[in-house]
């Protein structure tokens, strides 16, 4: 009789050292056989899951985002049982942010997937896909706040100047990477990216 | 009598090198000694300039620097001898975005030192000290525009809300280093990137 293997348990064991390797001295040089070696499989049981580094990173990118996702609903949830736009959109881009080890080491594993993502258009489907779900739902969120007569209306200017909610949610997007990039490099303490996201936000809600 | 060594010539030389490997397979892996073998000098050769990578990072994005700084001069100037503060605000950030093949080669090699930034903490030199000065420079332009009465006044709002020049700086930096992000992924369009940009700086000047 083969030997029963808890596939599910293999894969998190995966993933915990690939998120190992990633806070420490970074995936971007790291072969399957590193990562193999850091669960403590050999490089066939690590394969029989990840034929290639792509794989693994989106992989890797997936379980973070399924575990910020979470954390997200039980934030925002904690704040109210029938939240704001505005804190959901809030959550949603702080839960992003560099603002403590966890969040951190996710920044980490994502910066070796843009990396990969950069130089290899194939790698690229990961990003494709997720960023523009994220843009729709940020924009329903903004769009909501609109039909609530939540955000600003500025008489003094052009109204088809003022970013309309897709657009406000990609400024959001990007902003946030930004951010995040500059709190990596110590530019920016965390609670001043967060202030600075509420800033923005200021300009999207009233 | 020494052989005369053009010194100038010869750096300029490397910077081309590590351009040219930015561009193709990454700098990330590119080692000193691989440098030297593209710019066709010895490692011995190229370490009389360079001692290590982080230096050699730094030296080019240096020079990528200046002849950006170069290139938003004349545009700048060819729109007008005096110009408004939103053109060089607008000509300094549409520069740092990867729009052409130069400007994203350049994207390519400040990727190269982020990676390296990010997980070594003295490599961080270069950019504790460049965007704060980027900072200052587009906070003044911000506040030259507020003195001509040119950024918007929210009658409707509370005044404190609005970013204050120093914020809308960094607000735009960051916003520019999400736009490249993305525009290198080919989730947005280099022309979308632009329009976002423009977009945000309307929210900022009238």
């Amino acid at each position: 009789m083969p030997k029963q293997v808890d596939h599910e348990a293999r894969r998190r064991l995966i993933a915990e050292a690939l998120w190992r390797i990633a806070s420490t001295r970074g995936l971007e040089g790291a072969s399957l056989r590193d990562v193999a070696a850091e669960a403590g499989i050999s490089l066939g049981q690590l394969q029989h899951y990840f034929t290639s580094k792509e794989e693994m990173l989106a992989f890797a990118l997936d379980h973070i985002s399924a575990l910020a996702e979470q954390r997200v609903r039980s934030r925002v949830q904690a704040v109210s049982e029938t939240p704001e736009p505005r804190t959901v959109v809030r959550e949603t881009l702080a839960e992003m942010l560099p603002l403590d080890d966890k969040s951190r080491t996710g920044n980490l594993v994502q910066i070796a997937y843009f990396v990969r993502a950069v130089h290899s258009e194939s790698a690229r489907g990961h990003a494709k896909k997720g960023v523009p779900g994220l843009r729709r739902f940020l924009a329903d969120q903004l769009a909501r706040a609109a039909a609530d007569g939540t955000p600003h209306r500025h008489p003094n200017r052009h109204p088809d100047r003022h970013p309309d909610p897709d657009e406000a949610a990609m400024l959001l997007i990007a902003l946030v990477d930004g951010l995040t990039t500059y709190t990596l490099l110590d530019v920016l303490a965390p609670d001043e990216a967060l202030k600075l996201l509420d800033r923005q936000l200021d300009l999207f809600f009233a």
